[in-house]
């Protein structure tokens, strides 16, 4: 029986433990918020939980075996660091760390002692993402073309993270367990309409390596909600709409054909002869059936398994520092005008 | 009555022809075309119109006052230069020309001959738009945040020019017509997937002096057809759907409000006491009434006033000009790896 | 301070004891159920409200002044009548009774002892439905032609009611808030797919004694959920759309113009005559932001003013009995083959 | 080479025309109406087409082997049955006739001279209705359950039909192409809000031998333009929405399972142990391409081949009396207080 802790009891604490809560195979020990009159709220709620003002006393307790931190972003490494040096497995919101020396610190302590590190990439559990990456792996997409997201609302204006951190990180964790292929540089730009606060437009673009384009859009200053991602293949496409109630991951048979075959004839620039070269193909649209399943449940089963058995999350540690690299790439080039922001130039290996 | 010559009987000069020829005021007396198969059809559906092989004779044609061109845009330049030069007043189909140079070009001479020098830009003349400017220029949308728009479909793919010359065009019309301000910079990013033919994919960031953003993505290789704009101000904001048979443009009351109390006392990084100072507002949504006249009617109307009446055209050769230096600028960005293009660089005042 | 006791702690009962438990003015005293474990769950979530396995204890309990009855429609009479009996003012789940002659015992119980009889028509109170009674009342619609309403799902098939009683229940309770006039005859097709279940497609059409029309379609077995409502009016129209996350009420002016200047030349069937006489109007469209505060949450404020100053609820024992009414009549229509029933023929004046 | 006359060149004569101008195996001899500038404009457009002002002249010329009749209702009749005794093959538009009756002589009249008789449901030619044939007949769908169908906008009133005759006729006529039984029974609803005019709104319910039923939304004072059809199963459904651009047919596996498994312990109206033996099956969502062809090329084509080969055409003079009967049973049962009107009752076989 795996002893849960949880760190933070605001906004997304009551979620993950009510999720660990209903998960066999654990049992949530403690609760730890500075906030008194949350502490009487988790409590109350569940009387066998130890509710504990210092956090201190829950990473200390012996019956803890895993740390979740749902604390703000700035706190994330040192209590993290903490946890580990107990020797406790770690879930952390997020992103990660608020920079990429932090997840890489926490990373490599974490890969010493032989400990979990996950990381609350809670989208890549829902049935929607785990549908999208059974196509791709499968490669019912063929070769990977694009990946565009618009995450846009009239949103929660947060004060110490600008809109990239707070939305586009939905947004390359997703990417991050979807592609086969890894981002090799960034470029962003960015505006912020009140002054002294952070951006909250972003549009992020994402260069590959490979013939592969990514691009974000994040704006908390939207008349209206739109979560919509467009997949491209070179055999099949994917509209992935989050806010459908049913039918969020539509499936196109659609994409061009290229007629490769040896057109020697043409002169360079003969428009008319290379136009007969590409023919568009319009099948069926197909909406799989997606499983419903609470995608936090599915995770917390999930991360209870790979301590049990001595797994890999899916989302781990390494994909937490990789989401962190492009959140901070991204912020970077946006403070440089939209400067080109080489992923090894950052002193991390991709 | 001013007679009017229509250069080019493919796609769309068929639609210039039947709206010039129920334009009061003007005549249309020849239509020009390479290929004679089109002229045949243009004088079984016109009989009274002259089918001209070779241009240059509608060009010297006395009974012409107004030269409509519609051939593809590597031509333009050469068409409307020995229009103008024959004292022809011009109306060219967009984009204006292939570079700025020869834009500039012809609005000078347009300018030396005291002719009407028009570009084609429909969209500004659709009711959609028109009412756009109007609420734009009434400054019932307030101060204007960011312009962005999505122009994305599985399109015909073209060979000499890319996506952004073919698609962004319409956008960059659009921006010029409603936005007060004039983009200072541009960057783009871009992807071709068919080795040898132009970017399919763009995604184009414009730069202002002030705190506006403005971007526009354009796909020729998306599932589904997108065509969507949205238009943020400090009091209102705007999404308008191309698409959508009607309730083409919404208007919502809805924004934020900043409290610039003084809050001396916060310490840095205190969110909470920033956090109370950002206000959510959300208020009707407003769809007016758009007038739903063919586009390119009213166009061609407004054009016969302008010549008779000696007006200049609400698109003129400057508004050609301008959208042609930011396509320009875009893909010159694109082919840098998305370097931010000063638009006084390229050596012409904005 | 109002004492509140809740009957059935099943599907709908812990959302009555949640709302209640947050009404200032009053008390949530006691809970009942005949299912042990539901108490249980009651009592951890509200520590300080009495569990009553014995709902006799509740309605005898002199501390409960309000008694609340969310049980199965079967057993609302007999319940209510006893609560009644004690002296107690009651709130009943729709739909009221199981038929119309318990339904006005009830009422004719309640009017008799002075107490407050309420039923639970929820949609009433949302902001859509308050939105559009304005709408109705102010006269804006102008004069109403017709109500339409579509409810369908792939739904929880029922046992012991069929889907006229199960959803369209709804609709009436709507319908017989917002429309001036009341209906006089009801007619009604339905069919059920499942030998020995109720009817799971159901069609009811309400005829009133002026132009006005009303019709309801509701199905338990449609691929997708549809909820949607039509009004329309000789000034505008409402699509009222509860699906929509926003903009769930919109009102189009739009419609006809009949000019009934005298045409005495005109012969009987001259169609091109009579048709310069009908024109179109079509204008903006609004969309009034709607109060987003939970009904449930404005139904017990209400319901606890009209105890204490011996007011009237909106939804009253009277509204209950007329929904009652036109859902007998609409299944009597149905299982006999859409004949048209009078409502005065039930013996009860409308 | 089948020649062809079309009489009538109003709204629906110029696709008439257009449509068999460009049929291979036939040519349009000539055109008739009675409004002699719609002839000028005829010949404008087709120079090598007679225009005929008067309609004996056409049937009576022997190079006309077809005669398509595109004018009011109220003259169907006895233009069909002229060039029925001139020994010509009919096309007729819908609806084929006014009554019952006319549509019976035509049907054996037809029969009788062993001549086409055809009425222009064009919709049964769309891709749309023959992709759902397909579906239906393959026994994808399972058994059929209903039939619904909302056919609403802000209309065109008619003032010689109502709007049952004017909407629901191409309704009735996909239905009688899709489904494998025929009604029994109609009843149906109706209002006008015009004095003087004929119902504007109208609900018609079609009753079945078996357990299918059918149910027809017809309005033209609507606030929007809705076109959409749901047919339930037994083992999928379908959405068909006529006005999206692409997925106009959409096919879900959906339904519900139904246990019939001895239940013998339950006493009647035990919710709970039939409640365990109804499921809910919810699986893809599949939206195939429809060929986009234009139905009334599809249609002329195949009438061409049907009278050059001595076929019967999909929609044949029994069709358009099946649907003229259910057009005339509708209005006797709107006029008669929604009585059920037995299709036997109207002496005609069904």
């Amino acid at each position: 029986m795996i002893g849960v802790g949880v760190i933070g009891y605001g906004y997304w604490g009551p979620n993950l433990v009510r999720n660990f809560y209903e998960t066999p195979g654990c049992r949530v020990v403690a609760v730890s918020d500075l906030n008194a009159e949350r502490l009487v709220r988790a409590r109350a709620r569940y009387p066998t939980i130890d509710p504990v003002p210092d956090y201190r006393d829950l990473i200390a307790d012996p019956r803890v075996h895993l740390v979740a931190i749902a604390t703000p972003v700035c706190t994330h490494y040192d209590l993290a660091m903490q946890a580990l040096r107990m020797g406790k497995h770690i879930l952390i919101e997020k992103p990660m760390t608020g920079d990429v020396e932090q997840a890489q610190r926490l990373v490599e302590e974490a890969a010493r002692r032989k400990l979990m590190l996950a990381v609350d990439h809670t989208f890549v559990y829902t049935g929607a993402v785990r549908k999208m990456r059974d196509l791709v792996a499968s490669g019912d997409l063929g070769d990977i073309y694009y990946y565009d997201s618009v995450r846009v609302n009239l949103g929660l204006f947060q004060h110490d993270v600008n809109v990239v951190w707070d939305l586009a990180v939905h947004d390359l964790s997703i990417m991050d367990h979807l592609l086969p292929a890894r981002p090799v540089a960034v470029s962003a730009a960015g505006l912020g309409h009140i002054p002294g606060e952070p951006e909250n437009i972003g549009y992020v673009t994402f260069h590959f390596d490979s013939a592969v384009m990514a691009h974000v859009h994040v704006n908390w200053l939207a008349p209206v909600k739109v979560r919509r991602t467009l997949i491209g293949g070179s055999k099949k496409m994917i509209v992935y709409d989050d806010l459908e109630p049913s039918e969020k991951v539509k499936v196109y048979d659609k994409g061009i054909t290229v007629n490769s075959a040896p057109s020697d004839g043409h002169a360079p620039g003969n428009g008319q002869r290379y136009a007969m070269l590409v023919g568009y193909r319009s099948g069926d649209v197909w909406a799989p059936q997606i499983d419903g399943a609470e995608a936090l449940a599915v995770e917390t089963r999930h991360l209870i398994d790979c301590i049990t058995n001595n797994k890999t999350p899916i989302a781990d540690g390494e994909a937490g520092l990789r989401v962190v690299r492009l959140l901070e790439a991204a912020t970077e080039s946006m403070r440089n005008s939209g400067r080109i922001v080489e992923l090894s130039r950052s002193g991390v290996s991709a």
